[in-house]
């Protein structure tokens, strides 16, 4: 095994797993129920939501999405798999699912990449002459990314962001036949990342950003969510990372969704067509 | 920070949020209907496009689209996404949503590219050595953005043209593996802008145009809609904006949609087959 | 404005617009019905075609259509878009209209283009002097245009060729990175039209073609009708035309649909399962 | 007119028109009827493939299709569209079609390519200083093409292989920015086409190769039916020739379709849900 | 016939025919249902899917897919193409089929790409002076394919891993017209598969990797099932072999899936909406 074996891997930090769960209400039918028995479905699903948002390890909640992209994203954020599953199982148990469409979902873990962490790491590991693959190297690196992620436990394993509006959008690297983000020199792609997050920053008092891997999860390789309290933001922050060379060469983007921050006590309002 | 940082990136300005929401009407299940029950249902989505047109910070109007495409188009200008999201929710909640079959919408916000003005900003706060980044350049650059906000105003927060047709495409600028928008220099792309509003001025006694920007908002980055009293002249527009270089080179489109205005009044008579 | 502006767009006549119209009968629902009931129905829209194909600026057809891609396809030629909306509308008002499953459509007009006459006005009018933009020039050219529409007449507002086979393709020409007809000089665009041309015309005693422009109107450039009394040739005529240059290097292809004309007075017949 | 006009063109002999035709049974609703009602239906549908199969001029088969892409896969030949439209029909009378859903379907018409042919004729007559487009030219290649199709009469006009599986798959050559086949000289394209054909004759004992020409037809150019008693030899046939210049470079493939072989008279069984 | 001829096709081995077969659960009429009658149903499908797995010649399994991809994907092994398909019928005649909705299936054979083996063979052979195509050749090859497959009789015709997740994603090789994995030379072929073993043998402990190949089959080359205890893994895994040669160059990949074992005895409670 060759001594650069890995080298070009960036290194990542897991937290928990993440579901975006998007539905669209047959509104013709559910306005056809009798107002009680919407009401009685309506306060179900709103402790439904209470519930799941209350969950220790996680959190759930729930945007009202423009267009006919969908009514309702239901976002969950989970520790592992089976309670993502029991969470999607627990909507389905639901009165009100007979009452909504299934219009999209994306699964993903957040994730952060250590670009820059894991060049430190080799470096410093090289100039003392250890190299990889050696039992050494190995623990040393294991030990540096447990300080790292104890470091990061807060963006890992946090909240869902409080703003008013989200911003969900798939994307994935480019791998083209010229352009190839994959075999670009880990140099390039660290300044190139370095870029973008020049971006990010200029709006980080605007827009919490948080960046779900999906490789091996999911149809693209991450999923993106803005959240912010001016939906203008997404606009204006989309826009200029388009130009910056990481968007504009190794960019490339799915569906977008934006949506409205609905609160659990605010649900059965919505369902039947009002938003605050 | 580098100097130069951002200067690639053109400003622009923002009025509306804007809604193109296309339907389906089924018919064989509409006419089933008893031809009272009928007349009551068209009298009452005549009267919520009335108020939804009357809206004092936006306008809303129908189309009449040809093809399968749909048979409704509704556009929407609103001042925020909750009231966007308002206008869809309370069209979910007339009986006639129960015949309508979604068949498409897009989501953007009326949007002036300014090319010139960024340029010309620039250009005058280096000759006076002012750099971009420092807070005179900042406080300088907002304010000439607002003045030319206040001289916008009636095309981005004005009334839907009042023209007899509509074209609506959704469009992207060209991010290939050779030609690349986001990667030419400000000035090539300055200069495409130009050449390509020379196109839209030679049709402009005959075509309103009305460019939404969705970067981050939409799947694709612009919606445009074109507005004409010959519907003929869409084609001859676009026809010649194809052979320009911004078009030929640069341009990738989404569906078209052709429409006739029809006037909340003549709703119940659309609604009844028939078109004036 | 620079004296070639323009130059390289070769100007195009219209006639009618366009309408091809599929639809898949639900035959397991309208076979339910009792005999009777389908006669009147299948008389009604008999009835309905014949008014239709006996519109005075225009025409209407019936194609039976083979494979899943649909059953019956009409053609309509009307001299607004309103007229064909209005033909749209009254196929929905029909009792038939419940049993059909919308299966595609495709806008367009009627149109040449006008590479050679484009041509050669120009070059008359450079050996005169007479420079683009001027108002000579538009009034020359004007003049020389309405000239070819009057001389082209039967070709722009003909009737439905009478074959009993159609083939209809929508199609683009090559937008590429390095094949880009747009970008192709005016003159080298002529010779590949020219080129292209001699094919149809080695077919043109067993095939009637008719290109709709849909630039501007529908999702692909053209929409061609292919109209011949053996079905063998369509594919003679397609598979010879690949190799030509233009459809070689430029020609994007959609969905081809292959039908058998049917006279309105065969409807009938045809919805009792049966093709003469 | 030039000399070498249509030189690059391989001419192509052409026998039956051939639909695939691929349905998923509604399984639950159809196995809601009462069993005798289901009976009658099912020897209705073997006595309807019994006949189909009967005919004079061409053929019919049935494959029990592999997963969900359908369950079953009518085959058949025709003289003529009308013929191929008259079967179809004659299906969607069946009370069977009301538990058919349509799952795909495909148009051709057996084809045999002459490369072989069409380069020999011309070098005969370029021999003998006689050139296309002259009268003598024509005559004597509709000569040899007609001796031709006499001698290809059994495969053009024959019946559907007998074997036990079939491999369904739609096909196009490429036509790529810089690889494009149909701007090959012919002289490469026939190179091809032998070293193709060199792979098939190797399984030619094991698979019989019909071949559907689709250009002008349908959405591919070909459509390929491999027929075999051993199905693992789709596998390492198609995987053969797509190391094949043709194949690697040249060849795009649509789905790809595998099923079994069903008698008219074990449709009943196969519709109870049994397979011999 | 050339002496290379087919030298550069790697030789494989196929084991058992494999179906994922994915499935949405219609909860709302699943739910309708009474409560005996559904325990009722869910009990006859444990049985059917008891006595599937029981299969001698094979195996079968059932996972609970995350998102709107599906809820329940089965997986077989199977001997024959018929046994599959048998295996997929009698699903289709089980009460539970009425509340299943199809989402999704994929046919391949495992199989073992035999690189090593092939060159080693073919060396071995012309360093004897034994030439391709020559009966001796034949014969020796077909010698060391045999014991080849005695060696991995295990793999190729073994049970199900039992690990807790599943990842199944079908993926072909690249044929760009610049990056053409069947254009490449043997030897880099390889060498490439060589250096993606790698990353494969990396995580061997943790992921048990079941290649199916579907060339001639199913619309992509393979079908990949990963099966771990950890899903983590998956990512893990799949991201690394992104930056690998093989799979930054020549990977595409289509939609993944990522599900949860559940034994056969556990259907009735995930049917009860309850995963444990």
């Amino acid at each position: 095994m060759a001594d650069t074996y890995g080298l070009d891997v960036p290194q990542t930090l897991e937290g928990w797993y993440v579901l975006h769960d998007i539905y669209a209400v047959d509104w013709p039918v559910w306005r056809s129920l009798e107002e009680p028995r919407r009401d009685e479905i309506a306060a179900d699903a709103a402790r439904w939501l209470t519930i799941a948002a209350g969950c220790e390890k996680g959190d759930s909640a729930l945007y009202s999405i423009l267009t006919q992209k969908g009514d309702l994203m239901f976002l969950h954020y989970r520790e592992t798999p089976e309670e993502l599953k029991r969470v999607e199982l627990s909507l389905r148990q639901m009165d009100l699912f007979g009452f909504l469409v299934p219009a999209g979902s994306y699964l993903s873990m957040i994730e952060l990449g250590l670009y820059e962490l894991t060049t430190i790491v080799w470096k410093r590991l090289a100039d003392q002459g250890v190299h990889p693959g050696s039992d050494e190297y190995e623990e040393y690196f294991e030990t540096e990314m447990g300080k790292e992620k104890r470091r990061a436990e807060a963006r890992l394993f946090g909240k869902i962001p409080e703003h008013r509006y989200i911003c969900f959008y798939p994307m994935s690297r480019r791998r083209g036949e010229q352009l190839n983000w994959y075999t670009l020199p880990m140099e390039d792609r660290r300044e190139l990342m370095r870029s973008q997050g020049r971006v990010a920053h200029k709006y980080h008092e605007q827009v919490t950003q948080v960046v779900g891997g999906s490789i091996g999860l999911d149809d693209w390789e991450w999923g993106v969510s803005l959240h912010a309290d001016d939906a203008l933001v997404f606009k204006k922050l989309v826009h200029e990372m388009r130009f910056d060379a990481a968007g504009a060469l190794y960019g490339e983007f799915g569906p977008f969704y934006t949506g409205i921050r609905v609160q659990p006590g605010q649900m059965p309002e919505l369902l039947s067509g009002a938003l605050k």
